[in-house]
This record gives structure tokens, C-alpha cells and sequence, in this order.
């Protein structure tokens, strides 16, 4: 059965075919969030620290931290701010030590800058998971050795020099090139786990189909562990959440036993609350003027002005269940307790007059 | 590529491997339903022209037809409607014309009695599904002589004699007797569609991963369509549409090909707006006396005071894109342009004023 280990100083998560699905929260990543990447150029490390507990709230069981960020008005006074080698790797101790002092969360140590992997794997404390080692040559020439020598998991991503392969034969013979290698420099196979690289549906139909296949090839063939950045399934679509919340027990039942997701719903805002209460005032239904927003969302079925679990981690609890990684449904009937908690604020007070026969 | 043929006078319905998921509409079937009973009993099949055609607008593309009522009353004046022997056959033809005469939609003939099955064989036109034979030997023979004279295809459930296995080995050895005994008699597998039985998974942990292989196993080693009774997996727990929307794509992951199951979301009944209108008047808001039920649900959150696809048609129109089965997602885009006019008319105008920063 195989397990990847993965820990902070004093938690550990368990990648692995007998384990519930692992969800690697993706919202620490400076890349399009231009908010954030202000921010940090400011040293501002607040929203960092609220995504790291809202993920975790949400069902997060590790953390990734991208460093990612470009530094632009930095970089107007110090040309060596243009070059990520020299911003991330402080950028990446910087997040760690913030993240680590607000959970004990395990955590994934990404960046495309080797420097600051390194910089992530000294500063996180217990067994981070690194993400990531590809099939490029020069890549695993790097990767692997920090792997070896920090004794940590890593994300194996299954595209090589000649770049992202359409077919499926392709991504797998780069996944077990990257196992091989590992195993070259004494890297078990249960420590690498393996992105088959998740392509758009919208763009290609075969791409559910060659997903569901390489999970089981995969994990039957070389025993390893499977990840993907799962919304990348839906993209360009209407309704993303509704192919995301199929997609994911999909993968689940075919052996996929982690994805890189944003577990937390988004939180209903002031324009599309001040876009509902237009709408139903113009409808003649008067609010009282002391209404707080969040008892507005729920009483209108409009969600909530918090963080709160997206859709997507009910279908991954639910297929957590299914795929029997949830010993007599314990976790679904506490998440659907937490749940009726919210939605009893919303669905109203049993025993209330009936006013309409 | 396995294909089961089935029809209407005009209309065809493939389950298959290579099409979207049959889904078979459940709710034409008195049982466990009283008002539809005493309806039926009264000779009013107003419920049933309705049920018909709720459903196939809610994504049915069979209908199921179930004629196992109890007539109290018609008992108590005359002995012989003890027997169902007696009520189903009469009944079952009616019931097939009634439904004939409102849709197209291709039928499910489905009773224990045997001469129900022939009563509903000799009303429907075209080439309906048949419901169903087992691996019981005295059902065997009534009912394989029965697909064979009318050349229908039929489910076969995996039970026989000794009763239903939990045990997944012997639920797969009693589908492949019924696949055996049915060539016997030159039916060919590809109108067999094998039931595998779900377990409810709050009583059987394994009842997923059994439902999983066990179709894997039927369509490569057999090669043969499935079915199932959907909901049959939640049941006794919380939340049990949260637990069906993952399974439908587990199952249809991992090879399901059908299921027996009802599309249609439950409409918001005068309690539920009762309760709902108490709750949000206790807050201090005032709704105009004259808005109707429909738009009072639109604005609130609550769904619909009319039948409309349950959100297991969401999943199931996503996973048959993911298993490519919607060209291009032809299918899921119309689905949620459709949706969106209802969600549009939830959802607020846009452009609206902004009356909070």
C-alpha cells in the first residue's frame, strides 16, 4: 500500500491509496493574484496568513506555497529584483516561517527557482512535499539531489524537454523516466508523486478518459501516488464548479489520491450583494435598514460573506466515503452536521405558522 | 462496442458504452407512494402523465414503469385483487397506454408478475427494456422465454435463489449464469443489462469499490451494459444527494452505463414556503401580499415551486462529458444556458445600482 509521508513539526498527512483524498490548497501563489503580489512586495503577509487558516478551516490537508511573485516596483530601483533567483528564495523563507506560525499544516515547497526550493526545504520544519521535478533533463539533474538530500516527498510532473505531450502513453512513459531516476539516486517510488497533467475538456474530449487511465496505470503499474491541478479540467467552460465536482470523485474512483485545488468557496462580495438587494427591492420586498450582510446572504440563499468549504470538498468527503477512506461515514456525518449547522440559519425554524395552504 | 437497443414507435435510446448514461426514470411506481396508489386504484392516471413528463424533461431518456399497487378497497369488495396476479396485468397495460399517449420517451416494462411483463410487452410499441429476470431459477424460466418472444433487451439483476451475496465474487458468477442461460436461448449479451446491486454504504463500507470493479469486470469480461438503483447507496444517511451526485460519477468512471433513478428535484412544497416566509417576516422583512410562490423562491434561494432537474442530472451531464460522450460539450453548455435563465432570474439583474462600497 503505498503511503507518502508528509509533516510539519508536529502534524503528519498521509498521501495514499487507503487514505481519504489529500487536498493540497493552491491559494498561497503570488502568480494572478496581483493583490497578493503587492502586498508581499510590501512585506504584507496578512492575506497569507488568513488563506493559510481558511484553507484549513475549508479541509486543506497541506499547504502549498509558491513563491512566484514579481517584485516590479522593487525592481525599478534594483535591477537584480528582475530576476526570480534572487526573489524567491527569501520570498519562500518569508512565507514558510508566516505560515508555519499560523498552522502546523503540513506544507508543499513550489517554485520553478531551485534556490528557493532550497530556501522552502531549510526553513519548513518536518517533511514538506516539493513540488516540483519534471522529466527536463536539467531538472532532474536539480531537483533530485535536494530531494535526496532533504529526505522529502516530491510532485513529479509528466512532461519532458519536448514539453507537454497530447498523448497519454507519452506522459506516462515520462512519469516512470522520473521514477527510474529517482530510483537512481536511492528515492523510493512512494515518494513521488505523480501529475499525469490534467489537459481541458473543453479542448479535448479524451482528456477525462486519459486521466482515468493513467491514475490506474499508474498506480497499479508503478505504485505510485497521483495528483493534478484539478480545475484545469474545466477550463473555459460555464459552470466549472459542476465539471470540477464530477471530475474529482472521477479521478478518486479511477485512483487518483490527491489534487492542487482551492478548497474554500468565495465569499460573497459587496457588488453582488448590493446587485441582490437592488434586485429584490425592486421586486417591493423591504429589508430592515440594520440588516448585517452575512444573516442577508443566508436568509437569501446567496451563501456566505465568509470563507467556507466550496462544493468541490463536499464531492471529495462524499467520494471519500464511497472509496471506503471513511471508516462508517464518521467525517461525512460531521461535515453534513457543521453543514445543517449554516444551512439552519438559511432553511428556517421548523414549527413556523403556516400561512399558505 | 457494446449497444443496447431501445425504442419507442419513433424515438431510440442506446445505453452504451460509447453514448451519455441512460438514465431510467423511477417514478412511475406505486409503491411506497400512497396518493399515486389510491389514484390508481380510482382509475386517475393524472399523476402518471404528469410524472412522464416531468421526467423526460428533467433528462429521462427511458421510462420506467412499475405496476405493483395494492387496491385496498377493490380487495375488500372483491377477493381476487389480493392477488397481483390479477391487478398488474390490467393495470400495466393502462398505465403503458396512458404514458404512450403523452410522450415518446422509450419504456421500461417493469413488474415480479409475469403477466404484467406480457401485458406491458404487448402494449408498448417499439422495443422496450424489460424489468427484470435474476438469477432465480423459476424466473429464468418465465422471463428469458419472454425477452426471446418479443425480442427486448432486459436488466438482470445479480441475485439468484439463495438470495443477494454480499459478497461481490458471487453477485458476478450469478450475472454471468443469467448471461449464459439467456444465450442459451440465442439472446445475445449485448440486450442484457446487469444490475451489480448497490449496497447502501452506510452499512457496507466496500459497497463503492464493489459497485466500481464489479463494473469494470462486466463490461470487459462480459461485455455487457449496467444499471442500478442509485439512490440504493445513500440510503440512511445525511445528505443523500451530496453522497448520490458522487457516486453516479464514480460509477459512470468506472464503467456504469445506466441507472434507474429520479431526475427530477423535488419542488418546494406550501410548507416549505410557509416555513421560509415565518422565518424571514421574524427578521423584519416585509414581502408584497400579492407575489407568487415562483418568483418568492427565485429571490430566496429555494429552488423551485415547479418540477425541474435534480442537480444529479448536473453531475451526471458533466461526467458524460468527461467520459466523452458530449461532443465538443455541446450538451452541457445548452444545459447550463437553460440554467442560467433560471439562475439568471435568481441571480439578480447586473447593472444594478451599487448601494454598499
Amino acid at each position: 500500500m503505498t503511503r507518502t509521508i508528509v509533516e510539519s513539526a508536529t502534524k503528519t498527512s498521509i498521501i495514499g491509496f487507503d487514505q481519504p483524498f489529500s487536498v493540497i490548497g493552491e491559494r498561497i501563489n503570488p502568480t494572478g493574484r496581483k493583490i497578493l503580489n503587492e502586498e508581499l512586495e510590501r512585506d504584507d503577509f496578512s492575506r497569507v496568513e488568513a488563506d493559510a487558516l481558511a484553507q484549513v478551516a475549508a479541509g486543506a490537508t497541506i499547504l502549498d506555497i509558491n513563491s512566484g511573485a514579481v517584485f516590479s516596483n522593487k525592481m525599478a530601483e534594483d535591477p537584480r529584483y528582475a530576476d526570480n533567483n534572487f526573489v524567491e528564495p527569501d520570498l519562500m523563507r518569508k512565507l514558510v516561517e508566516v505560515v508555519q506560525a499560523v498552522t502546523d499544516c503540513p506544507l508543499c515547497i513550489d517554485s520553478s527557482v531551485p534556490g528557493a526550493l532550497e530556501a522552502g526545504l531549510e526553513a519548513a520544519k518536518g517533511r514538506p512535499l516539493l513540488n516540483s521535478v519534471t522529466g527536463e533533463e536539467e531538472r532532474l539533474e536539480v531537483v533530485l539531489p535536494l530531494v535526496k538530500k532533504y529526505n522529502v516527498p516530491v510532485v513529479a510532473i509528466s512532461n519532458d524537454d519536448t514539453g507537454i505531450s497530447e498523448d497519454p502513453e507519452v506522459r506516462f512513459a515520462v512519469a516512470k523516466k522520473i521514477v527510474e531516476r529517482a530510483a537512481d539516486f536511492g528515492i523510493p517510488a512512494h515518494d513521488i508523486v505523480v501529475d499525469p497533467l490534467v489537459m481541458p475538456i473543453g479542448a479535448m474530449g479524451t482528456a477525462g478518459l486519459q486521466v482515468f487511465e493513467l491514475n490506474r496505470r499508474l498506480r497499479t503499474e508503478l505504485g505510485v501516488n497521483t495528483t493534478c491541478g484539478a480545475s484545469n479540467i474545466s477550463f473555459g467552460l460555464p459552470n466549472r464548479h459542476g465539471i470540477n465536482n464530477a471530475f474529482l470523485p472521477m479521478a478518486m474512483a479511477t485512483g487518483m489520491t490527491s489534487a492542487i485545488m482551492n478548497p474554500v468557496a468565495l465569499p460573497v462580495g459587496p457588488k453582488k450583494l448590493a446587485e441582490k438587494k437592488a434586485e429584490i427591492e425592486a421586486k417591493g420586498i423591504i429589508i430592515p435598514a440594520d440588516m448585517d450582510d452575512e444573516t442577508f446572504c443566508q436568509l437569501f440563499g446567496l451563501g456566505s460573506t465568509l470563507p467556507r468549504a466550496g462544493k468541490e470538498m463536499e464531492a471529495i468527503r462524499a467520494a471519500n466515503f464511497l472509496t471506503n477512506n471513511d471508516d462508517g461515514g464518521a467525517e461525512w456525518i460531521k461535515f453534513n452536521s457543521a453543514n445543517a449547522g449554516a444551512a439552519g440559519a438559511a432553511g428556517g425554524r421548523r414549527g413556523g405558522r403556516r400561512r399558505r395552504g
